[in-house]
């Protein structure tokens, strides 16, 4: 029986333990608490940091496979594992272009992804002449380690972006706004033997820069819904992927533009648990431990997610359980957490004849958690 | 966060431990060691006997409600528990029914569920009266204890029920042989606060008198379908279920003729996991709980789950997981459990368009796990 290592103990990790359940594969978890989500819900802890070679390597001694669940683990890490015959999944390579959005850009751009405008910068001048060029607002990104909306800011003038790059001595990745119509996510996985499975493109709603809502199929015509696709498995073999990589693309006006690469399972693949053939969270098992990949495929006509988050005032949605429960055709998943603001506590995903039934039924268990009426 | 004490540690309890993660819920079962099934999957182990009281006593103390996986605690010590406060689910009214046939027969058929004709007797010359009046041969049954095929005899001459008799002290269920154009199971699910929900009809194919196979909507016209939902429905009220309940059913020319009562998660819902709005497993701790139960509709049009069971020779079929997981479009499960000849240790559930589309493609998992062609 395999044994899959997984450098996080949250929410992914909860999951793919669940999933790990039917395939009699053990999962073993670096964390720091056994309060957990994933050790709640029955995975081993080794206790640890994510930063820190010397627990990824006690960890990798327990395990047949190393995988992550979040970016914390530095690349370069995860290299220095590998080069001490560790199996990790991702490998370097693709869990770097995960973690900095630069790198993903230019190599990416490079092998002809098509990715909007971009410079990666420091100096208030060269922003001006971005904005002089492509016209304001501008987004600046922090490259690395922003997430859920963190690590962005939309600076509106010349004089917005001297008080933000004044006060930092980073460069930031420079964007201008770009109109876009829909943002799309592909699911990719990707096995050790190189097998690969794309999932069907889901729409995300984004809410405050965090995902609140994904469903699927996206509103978007067959063609750039199969454009997004195929794109996302060119990216899988391009940054030579093993596991779960989240593709996250706009639609705009010019076609699709690639946005970022989430190198894990990720929130937009979370309805596949219920729509899928293969569950996210199963492949990504399947493909670390280089097991045949489950189709990808929906088993359903139409299904949607909607995120649990923690009140505004740190309440938690899930003490009104039974309030969720009731709404017909919702599938609620806890995790486990301790409730605090806009912290993301579990979701509801439902599957129907109809994207709109599919959504309405999500957002009426939602509504109902957190005691509002559903629009 | 309710925690859910189960007297058992098996598959079942292992697969609603699986479903508890969802709900947030903890499990603790009551069993003999840390390589149980439902251990293996993270569920909290109390050890202990399920027929001795101080045992069941120690769970009900560590829980919210005291469930069942399977027939060994005597209905007394059931009934005993809850004289003692302690709250469990199903009531020792419907957990007598479930352990012996004959009282569920005399039960039932005082309330109008229709029987076949049967007589309890350890008594030779009433088993051959009985099969003079409906013909030989005949099937003697335990009463109590027998699952699997295990406790069925059938006897073609009252020089055979005499051989069998003779060596015997206890009473036998004597039925005829009655004509089985199919068999249905229905899934019911009954609340602590009395709210109902019965699943779909499904079809059963029993080999060597255990469950084989699988699959919905079964074979048979949607009025006899829905009569056995009806049935199953009027039973989970008569014997004042909590929790979850198969309700097996022949189909004969003469209509729906009562079989059996499992009162428990049960082999023929575990389709239910892919294919049902809400699973089996998940409504059976709803149901416990006292939370709202979920919807039992089909999310697809057909599903098909076939059992994996250890070879003549005690061989692991899943030794061979590879190979059962390379047949698109299948769900394996795994229970963790060392193989022996016969032994259930996991099953293959298919969904599809059609019926025959699922069967077909469980039963090629299932052939690729032990190594044959599919027929």
């Amino acid at each position: 029986m395999a044994t899959v290592g997984i450098v996080g103990a949250g929410q992914l990790a909860r999951m793919t333990q669940q999933a790990a359940i039917s395939l009699g594969v053990e999962v073993v978890v670096l964390g720091e608490g056994s309060q957990a989500p994933a050790v709640r819900a029955g995975a081993t802890l080794c206790p640890g940091r994510p930063d820190r070679l010397a627990d990824l390597i006690r960890l990798a001694d327990m395990v047949d496979v190393v995988t992550l669940e979040h970016e914390q683990t530095p690349a370069d890490l995860l290299e220095r594992l590998a080069a001490l015959g560790y199996r990790v999944a991702p490998g370097a390579v693709a869990a770097r272009l995960g973690q900095d959005k630069a790198e993903a850009r230019a190599v990416l751009a490079a092998s002809g992804i098509p990715v909007a405008p971009w410079v990666l910068t420091g100096d208030l001048a060269a922003i001006d002449a971005f904005g002089a060029r492509h016209g304001w607002p501008l987004f600046l990104k922090s490259p690395t380690g922003g997430y859920d909306g963190r690590g962005v800011w939309k600076v509106r003038s010349p004089g917005e972006a001297a008080h933000l790059v004044r006060d930092s001595d980073r460069d930031f990745l420079v964007e201008p706004m770009i109109p876009i119509r829909h943002e799309l996510s592909v699911l990719v996985v990707r096995s050790t033997r190189g097998e690969v499975a794309a999932y069907p493109a889901v729409e995300t709603v984004q809410r405050d820069g965090q995902c609140h809502e994904v469903f699927v199929p996206a509103s978007v015509p067959a063609r750039t819904a199969d454009a997004a696709h195929q794109l996302a498995l060119r990216i899988a073999d391009l940054v030579d992927l093993v596991g779960t990589m989240a593709v996250e693309l706009f639609v705009t006006g010019e076609g699709l533009v690639f946005n970022e690469l989430a190198v894990r399972p990720h929130n937009s693949g979370h309805l596949s648990i219920e729509a899928c053939t293969t569950s996210q969270f199963e492949n990504h098992l399947r493909a670390t431990i280089g097991l045949p990949l489950g189709a990808p495929d929906l088993r359903v006509p139409a299904a949607a997610m909607v995120n649990v988050v923690g009140g505004p005032d740190g309440s938690d949605p899930f003490e009104r359980l039974a309030c969720g429960l009731a709404v017909p055709g919702a599938s609620l998943h806890r995790y486990g957490k301790e409730a605090r603001p806009s912290r993301k506590l579990g979701h509801v995903t439902a599957t129907g004849s109809t994207v709109t039934i599919a959504r309405t039924t999500a957002a009426r268990a939602v509504a109902a958690l957190i005691g509002e009426r559903a629009a």
